[in-house]
C-alpha cells in the first residue's frame, strides 16, 4: 500500500511529518511505501540525515502551502500546487491509496470530498475522533466536517463510528449515544429529536438514547454522535482543559509538596496526562469517503503522524469501508423496507 | 424585599433549601424576607429546629412537586399547585420580588416567561452562568433556555451578560466572545456568522470576535455567547470533568505518594476543586425577564441556595434590569438608527 502524507500541513511541518514517516517504518510491510508530499529540497535535506529512508519513503514535490487560516475551498482553487491539493490529486490518479494531513482541516475535508467522493449510500462524510478517557477511548462524530447536518447525516455518523470502533479497536457492539441536554426524550433541539427517531428504528445501531456531556467520562457509552459544530467545541474545550486546567492543578499540587518532592508529582502528572494525549490515537478518520483519509491535529507530534499511518493500515486490514457500506445498506432496508 | 424560593425543586429538597434560607440570614437587611414555597408541614418541621427563623423566613404551602424529568409546559399546566407554579404565581401577584429554584430548569424558564414576561426590548430570555476558571469567572450565555436561537437572541445574550458581569461582579467593559470552531471569520455555522455581524455593529458591546472552547480557560474573554444547546453541553461536560476526571487524577497522584502523604494531596486537591465549584456562584440568572429569576443547579448545596439569595440582592442593588433596558436601547439605536 502507498500512504500519502501532506508534509507541509502541521504546525511544525515538515520536520514533524518527516520524523513521523521515519518512525512509521516498523508498522510497514515490505511492499508498503510512505509518500511525503511537499517542498522536495526541504524534505530531502531532512530525510538525508537518516540512512536507508529510500527503502520505504518517497518524495513528491509540491510548491505551495495552504495555511491554517485560509478559506478551504478558495485555497484549494487558487493553490493547485499546494501539498494538500497535490496529495489528493495523487489519490484521484491512483498514485496513493490513503491520505494523511495535519493541515487545514476544512481544506482536507473539502479536498477529500472532491477527490475521493463518497462511499455508496453515504450522505455526508464525518470526522470521528477517539477521545481518551479514564474508561478507554470514546468515539465522537462529527467533530467539524459538517456544521449544519441533517438527521440522516447524524444517523450515519453513528453507524460509521460503530463500524470503526468495533473493527479497528475491537469494541464489541459499541453503545451509541446522541449528544443532547438531558436524557429525557423531551429534551434537545429539533435535530436531536429527529435523529433519535432514525436511530431507534435502525437495528444495526446499538442506540442507547440521549447522553450528556458528563457521559463522555463515566464509561456509559462508546460512541457519541453530535453535529460538527458541537463536536468541535467539545474537543477544543477538552484540549483547553488538558493544556491549561490540569497542568495548573498539578503545578499547584507540586507547589504545596515538601521541598524536593514536587518533581514526583510533576512526573506522575505527566504520566497521567499522557492518558489524555490525542497523539496516542494518531488522527481522526474522515469516514464515508471512498478512500482512507486521516486528519491529524495541527500540533500533532511525530507519534501522531506515525500512529495515523497505523490507523490507515488497521482501517484497510479490517475493511472499514466495506463494512460501512454493508451496515448502511442493512439500515436502509430496516428503515425503508 | 421578598425573595421566594421553590423549596421542593432540588435533588435534596426541601432540606437543602431550608438550610440555604437559614444561612442567608446574614445577607438580609431588616425588612428583607425569604419565602419558602412547598410542603408546609415538612418545611415547618425542618425550620422549627432553629430558633428565631420566623423573623426572616415565611412559609407558603404548595401541595405538588414538578419532577426533574417532567415535560416543562405540560407539568406547569397539570400541576397548578406545584411549588414552582405557586412561586411564580406569587411573583405575578406581587407577593414576592424574586424567584429562586433548583428544580426543573425547563419548567422554571417556562414559568418565568409566562409569569414575569420580558423586559422591554428583549426578544428571548437567556440563562447566564458564571463558570469558575483559574482566571476568575467567565460568563456563558445561553446555557439552556433557548436551544434554537436566532442571531438577535445571541446578540442580546452578549449585551445582557456584559451588564450582569460588569455591575454585579465589577468586571469593567467585559470582553465578549462568540463561541465558534475557529477564530477566523470564515469558520462557524450560519447562526455564528449572522450573530457576528450584529455584534460588530453594536458599539455597546466590547466584542472581541470568535472564541473557541479552549478560550474559556486562558483568560482571553469574560463573556462567551453561544446557543443554549451548545452552552448546556459545555457546562455538563465541565461538570463531568470536575466530578470524574479531576477527582480520579488527584486520587491517582495521591496513590503514588509515600505512605501517609496521600492525604496531603487529597486535601490540596479538594481546595483546588473548590475553585471550580459552582456553589460559590449561587445560581444562574435568567436574564431578560421582567423580574429576578435565579436558577440553581439541581445538586446545589445550602451554600448554592444562600448565594443565590446574594445574587438576587446584588442584582437589585445594582439595577441590572434597568441597565439591560438602557444598553439594549442604545444598541438598537446604533443598529437601526
Amino acid at each position: 500500500m502507498r500512504i500519502g502524507i501532506d508534509a507541509m500541513g502541521g504546525d511544525s511541518a515538515p520536520a514533524t511529518e518527516v520524523q513521523g514517516a521515519l518512525a512509521a517504518k516498523d508498522l510497514l510491510s515490505a511492499d508498503d511505501r510512505v509518500v511525503l508530499v511537499g517542498d522536495e529540497p526541504a524534505l530531502r535535506a531532512l530525510l538525508d540525515a537518516h540512512a536507508g529512508w529510500q527503502e520505504y519513503i518517497e518524495v513528491r514535490h509540491a510548491g505551495q502551502i495552504i495555511g491554517m487560516d485560509e478559506s478551504p475551498v478558495e485555497a484549494l482553487r487558487t493553490k493547485p500546487d499546494s501539498s494538500m491539493a497535490v496529495l489528493f490529486e495523487m489519490h484521484h490518479a491512483g498514485e496513493v491509496d490513503a491520505c494523511i494531513s495535519a493541515g487545514n482541516t476544512g481544506a482536507c475535508v473539502a479536498a477529500a470530498q472532491m477527490r475521493m467522493r463518497r462511499l455508496p449510500g453515504v450522505h455526508r462524510p464525518g470526522i470521528t475522533i477517539l477521545m481518551p478517557t479514564g474508561h478507554g477511548p470514546v468515539a465522537i462524530s462529527d467533530v467539524g466536517a459538517n456544521v449544519s447536518p441533517r438527521p440522516q447525516h447524524l444517523h450515519q455518523y453513528g453507524v460509521m463510528s460503530s463500524v470503526y470502533l468495533s473493527v479497528v479497536r475491537g469494541v464489541e457492539n459499541p453503545r451509541v449515544g446522541l449528544m443532547s441536554i438531558g436524557e429525557e426524550d423531551v429534551k434537545g433541539n429539533l435535530l436531536v429529536k429527529q435523529t433519535r427517531d432514525l436511530m431507534r428504528r435502525d437495528p444495526s445501531v446499538n442506540f442507547i438514547g440521549n447522553v450528556e456531556g458528563r457521559d463522555l467520562f463515566n464509561g456509559s457509552c462508546d460512541v457519541v454522535v453530535c453535529d460538527g459544530f458541537v463536536g468541535n467545541v467539545v474537543i477544543k474545550l477538552m484540549e483547553g482543559i488538558a493544556e491549561g486546567v490540569l497542568t495548573s492543578i498539578l503545578n499547584e499540587v507540586a507547589a504545596v509538596m515538601p521541598p524536593g518532592k514536587g518533581d514526583v508529582i510533576k512526573h506522575a502528572g505527566r504520566a497521567l496526562l499522557a492518558k489524555y494525549d490525542y497523539n496516542e490515537y494518531g488522527g481522526a478518520p474522515l469516514l464515508g469517503v471512498n478512500g482512507t483519509c486521516i486528519i491529524c491535529h495541527g500540533s500533532s507530534d511525530h507519534r501522531g503522524i506515525k500512529n495515523a499511518v497505523g490507523v490507515v493500515l488497521e482501517s484497510r486490514k479490517h475493511h472499514v469501508n466495506e463494512r460501512i457500506i454493508e451496515l448502511l445498506s442493512q439500515g436502509q432496508k430496516a428503515l425503508h423496507g
